[in-house]
């Protein structure tokens, strides 16, 4: 049986690495490294940099493949997403049949944690359910961007004994502030909706590019700093060609 | 000035150490230890063979401290905190103080993330606030429970692109689902909060000391295993004389 490992290796500063991680990089036969040929990308860079640090096993391959582009989400998020998710299992079906003896071990390197906004792990599930590759998954957590987030604002998500909504910009729109959680984390923000909520006296616990050298982090009332996020954001994300962020946002007088 | 390391340190596996946690233990002249004596205590033991693992610098100093039982939250939960939190914090100080010296650098050690249901940086802000000691405070992320849980059930916290909330057994049982997000996060439940739900299609993922040799895990629909769940969970906590569990509620008939 093949087996295959999903690990999470971090945010993006290399040391968020764990033990197990790097146990898994080094009993994969294959790493499978998405973003074929993308040399000049941050992110491809410095995965690149992880296996060159970590991996110490002299049998281990790497195998680039191109992921394709997920097309606008309209009229369904969800049909896109579907279509999208297909077209990547397809990939990944055609990885493990090829690029795997019968008994081998393939690593998928996933930014984060794979249990947090990332589909690897439903992909995989698709791949199975498609019936043409048998495989067993093993799954290794991994820091993400909003650990990273509270890490470096020094602080937690909850408030004493009070829940935490992990939401996507987009929900953060549509459904504002939750009303049974007094913080919000919010990732997949690509258009900085923190600023169209109505309540300029939230605070906002803002970073990028989180636990790099490039990290940026700006803290206020989202009224005094939302616009400043807003525009330093922009700089950032034309300066390097890309950006990750994510956020904390926290409802004003209702202390720990 | 001081400097105080506040690590996570993971869910109990080892191996779920970072880089960044090994080497900030190694940087800490003392690792402050909680449970002084509890030498029968799994936990306390699982942090010594953590640091005997991992700490290699020579003249690192380990000091054990007691730390006080919360009274029983009544009739706020948040003052009962309050005077719990105010009573560590006084022992925080005496530690810093003298324990550390003035260039010194100390270490907290955390399960879980330092972000998540953990009271060390409140009451580190505390102790600064109080202006007896002075001190450069760090956060090391780490892998929590929630994460490991994932992990163990092979699946993602969320649903395509809609929110999680990260939830108390308390809240559970006052707020019931959340309303706004498709899945539930419930940490902290001593109480099986899961039985009280009218819910009983909901689809319960839970596990026990996760991430160890004695983990547990019971996944299916509500309906099915939440008197399983309960009646494992209790066998459990006698035979060890004690269980960390979480768990994650995912409504049904919304499919992925």
């Amino acid at each position: 049986m093949r087996k295959l490992l999903v690990i999470g290796i971090g945010a993006g500063n290399p040391d968020h690495m764990t033990v197990q991680a790097v146990d898994g990089l080094n009993r994969a036969d294959v790493l499978f490294i998405p973003d074929k040929g993308a040399k000049k990308n941050d992110l491809a860079e410095l995965r690149r940099q992880i296996c060159d640090r970590f991996v110490t096993n002299p049998e281990s391959r790497r195998v680039e493949f191109d992921v394709p582009v997920r097309a606008e989400p309209a009229p369904s998020y969800r049909s896109t997403v579907d279509d999208w998710h297909e077209a990547i299992a397809e990939i990944y079906e055609g990885l493990v049949r090829d690029e795997l003896a019968e008994d081998g071990c393939g690593a998928f390197l996933i930014w984060g944690d794979p249990s947090l906004y990332d589909s690897a792990l439903r992909i995989l599930e698709r791949v199975r359910l498609r019936g043409n590759v048998g495989f067993e998954l093993e799954v290794i957590p991994g820091i993400t961007a909003v650990q990273a987030l509270a890490a470096s604002h020094k602080m937690a998500l909850n408030r004493i004994g009070d829940p935490v909504l992990i939401t996507t910009g987009r929900r953060l729109t549509e459904q504002g502030m939750p009303q049974n959680a007094g913080s919000a984390v919010v990732m997949l923000d690509g258009k900085c909706a923190f600023n169209t909520l109505v309540d300029k006296d939230l605070i906002i616990h803002w970073g990028a590019y989180l636990g790099t050298p490039d990290e940026i982090v700006v803290s206020g009332r989202l009224g005094d700093v939302g616009a400043e996020i807003e525009r330093v954001r922009e700089e950032a994300r034309k300066r390097k060609g890309w950006i990750m962020d994510t956020y904390l946002l926290r409802k004003a007088g209702e202390d720990d």
